[in-house]
This record gives C-alpha cells, sequence and structure tokens, in this order.
C-alpha cells in the first residue's frame, strides 16, 4: 500500500470543505486532537446521508461506528478551512472502511490521516447485517483503484 | 432584589459539582464562555430529570429551553472544579426561570450568574402547556424565600 | 426598538454562513441550545478579527465578554446551513453591544435573536480601556442608522 | 497479548471517574463516538499532569499526541458516570503510549477500548526528544507487569 502520508487531495474521490471554529483550537493554539475526529464524522456522515442514502433515524438497518484510528502529522488551526477527504478502503460483508485525510490549506499532503469503520446493524437488534446491495454499490463507486 | 453577583452557595438551595475538561478552556487559558452554558444545562437538566420527574423523550408535556442568559464575572479555568447553584426565581403558568450561578473553587461569590426559561409545551405541538402540578410542587419547593 | 424577531437578512450589515455538523443536534434531533451560543461566537469572532481587526493574542488591549444572551424562537437542524447576522446595537466607552440573529435555510425572520456584549480590556491588568479609535471607527460603520 | 475486550478495572492502575453530559449523547440517544476521545483525553491529561508531572504552558520539552484509536463495543449514555482507566502498555526512547478502556456504570469488561500516543518534543522546534528521567520512572511505575 502506498504511504497515506503523501496522498493529495486527488487521492480521495469525496472532498468536502470544513470551516473551522475559534473554539476548535485549544489552549496550545492548535485545533484539539478530539476535533480531528469531528472533522472525521462530518465528512463520513455527510457521504452516507448524500451518497450512499443512509437515514439514521429511519432505516431498518443502519451503520454504526466501530472503530476509528487518526495519526497527526502536522497541526491544523482556526481560522484555517480544513479540506476532508474520504476514499472506501476495503468492503466487507457487513463492514465498510473508509480512509480520510485531513488537509490545511496550504497543505499538499495530509496534515492528519486516519480510518473510520462502519458496520451495518439492524436497528432493534443491533445484530450484524449485509451492506444493502444499494450501498454495497455506491461504496465500490468511491473505492481506490 | 438583592444583587445575584454578592450571592454564595447557600444562596442555592440545588448546587452539583461540575468537573472541568481539559478542552474546556479556549487558546486564552480560561473556560471558553460558551462553555458557561454547558455548565448551565448540565445544572438544570439534572435538576429537571432528578428533582422535577422530567423525561423529555417520553413525556407528552415537556420543558423547552426559550432564553438565556450568561453574566461573566471573573474567569473558571480547567483543572477546577466548579459548583453550579439553582434556585427557582419565577414560576409562570407555563414558565419556569432558574437563576444559576457558578463558583470557581475558591469563589465565595460566582464568577458567573444567569438565567435559565424553560417553558413547558405539547411535544407534538409544541404549544404552550400549563406547568403539571407535581413539577410546580418542586419548583415551589426550590424557590427563593 | 423595533420586534428585533422580525428582522430579516437585510436588518444586518454583517453576515456569515455557518454550516451546522452532525453533533450539533442533540437528543431531540435539533441543534442544541448551547450550540447557539457557538454560533454566535462565531459571527463576533470573525467580525472582530476580520473587520476590527483585533489579534487577542498580541493586542495590548482586547475585547472580553462580558454578557450574552439568547431568545429561542424556532429550532434549527443539522444538516441545514445557519446564516449569522450581525449589527452594532450600542456603542459606549469600553463596551460595544452586538444584536446578534441566526436564520435557518428556510426562515424570512430569525430562528433566534440576542445580544453579545464585549468590553475592551487591558490585556494584562483586565481594566477596563476605552475602545481604540480605529475599532470604534468600524463599529460605527456596522451600527444600525 | 491478552485479549483487552476482556480486561477489568482492576488492569489499570489509574483509574478516574468521568460524569457524562447531557449533551455528550448525540440525536441516537447514545454517547457520540467522538466524545470517547474527549474521555480518553480527560484520562491521558490528567494522568500527566498530576502522575508525570507534565505542564504543557511552561515545559521545554512536552509529549504531543501522534496517534489515537477507540473501537467501540458497547454503546455508553448520560446520564452514567464513566470510569476511564489508563495503563502504560509501550515506553519507546520518546514516546509513550497509553492502553484506555472506558467502562460503563453496569460494565464489567470495557464498552470502549483504545490506545493513546504521545511523544515528547521540544516545545520550540518540535523536534522529538527523549521522555525525561523523572517521567520514564512514572510511567513504569503504571507499565503493565
Amino acid at each position: 500500500m502506498p504511504d497515506p502520508t503523501r496522498r493529495t487531495r486527488k487521492d480521495f474521490p469525496y472532498l468536502i470543505q470544513i470551516p473551522t471554529r475559534w473554539s476548535d483550537n485549544d489552549m496550545l493554539g492548535h485545533v484539539n486532537n478530539v476535533l480531528y475526529y469531528r472533522y472525521f464524522e462530518a465528512v463520513v456522515v455527510r457521504f452516507q446521508m448524500e451518497e450512499a442514502g443512509v437515514d439514521w433515524i429511519n432505516d431498518a438497518v443502519s451503520p454504526q461506528t466501530v472503530e476509528t484510528l487518526c495519526r497527526f502529522h502536522r497541526p491544523l488551526s482556526f481560522p484555517e478551512t480544513v479540506d476532508a477527504g474520504l476514499r472506501v478502503e476495503r468492503i466487507g460483508n457487513s463492514s465498510v472502511t473508509f480512509a480520510i485525510a485531513l488537509f490545511g490549506e496550504d497543505d499538499e499532503t495530509p496534515a492528519a490521516t486516519g480510518h473510520f469503520v462502519h458496520v451495518f446493524v439492524d436497528s432493534d437488534t443491533l445484530e450484524s447485517q449485509p451492506i444493502p446491495a444499494a450501498m454495497r454499490g455506491v461504496f465500490e463507486k468511491f473505492a481506490a483503484p
């Protein structure tokens, strides 16, 4: 696998802009490391709602977060706008793994990289379920070549 | 009305402890002013659930926030533990006004004072409703003499 | 004073867009009331930095929040983008009061209205100071007619 | 390595209590997955300040977060109080890896497990530095047998 820290925006087929907020910075003057996961969540939730058509409130089968990871390469800071990129890294029977990268305004390579794993579950029993076919098709479209 | 900035912990019949979190501080090294409302919310929600018996998810009539205000007298800072005091300042037909004060560890008088107004509404139509009788009784118990 | 709940976007000479985040919604499915102050802060901080030229880290005299208030008229909800409007309501010797309004995507009148009071202080002693002349000029430009 | 999901509170030599806040829950009625990292941060920051004596503002060499990971086994929910456990999993030349576990009130085994990696850096140049000797001694005391 190529080194994820060398990826650029064009390696991510889904990319959104996230304006930082004043209070995203902590006492040390940079975006607090917990907030990186807020940005991860932003790109994953928007992708799942807008591209895959997930509706967490009403769907009988919906994705649940089972693992997230972030590696911090360089600080991000308010007031810059962050670009958050997503690509589908792995599609299992019930789970999908997104590779995520965050780019600062002047960054060519990511300030942070990581992943986000969703498992589809029955919304009542919480037992894992196969990825619905239509969503699997969407994930394939956004997968790495 | 006596000056609320001179009140002490014993003027508040309901008082809870709130440990600050590292990230409650902002770039300037003090608790960010938005977080004061997080502490207000903490004491109001806990009072409404534990004392008044409010269940926001299931009750047919439940309180909704219509106005909040905070005056900032002195900074609070992580890692201190904050005391949040509440007293019922006014009981209307549908609404109840809580006076709130936040005390730092070494404060005799409040670091911040303010209020929080709840209106009881029909959970479906959102039309205002009289305060349920049992809750009104609780509010009277915690009202200023 | 005209009823602030009837104001529209054009009554606010400074207006920014704030994308909501998934987690801005709380258990009840609407933007949590504390977050409204996050949006207030966003528009005030950006105005002070970009228009008035405030630099909280380096300026010898800088604005400190002494009072904020919000009235909640209608719920806001992720994923809508909120318009936050600001106008200067009152200019004192040391203090400036901003009137704030938040508009949902389909709102003509505000979903929430409130104010935000900044007092200029000496960054070391925290004693109040006259508003620096250049900033006073900016505030006058954004004041209500 | 024993399965971390089977660990209990007594496998963690450093353990703190974290009261959840109303707004830690998201729309789905459980603690939002980003907040788990807020709890991770709480236990790591408190350990580093109180046990290892870290002072992020003044120390010439201080720890910086380079990687965090969380696996979500069962939901946590407000209003429960969470126990956050920490043990030192690995001590390198410049870095220390903490194993973290979060326990709900009725949990014998963790609701979430993960790790948090700190690298000590020169606060000016951000170049990595050996762990200061006194801190290394503390980390050894809290390491797994």
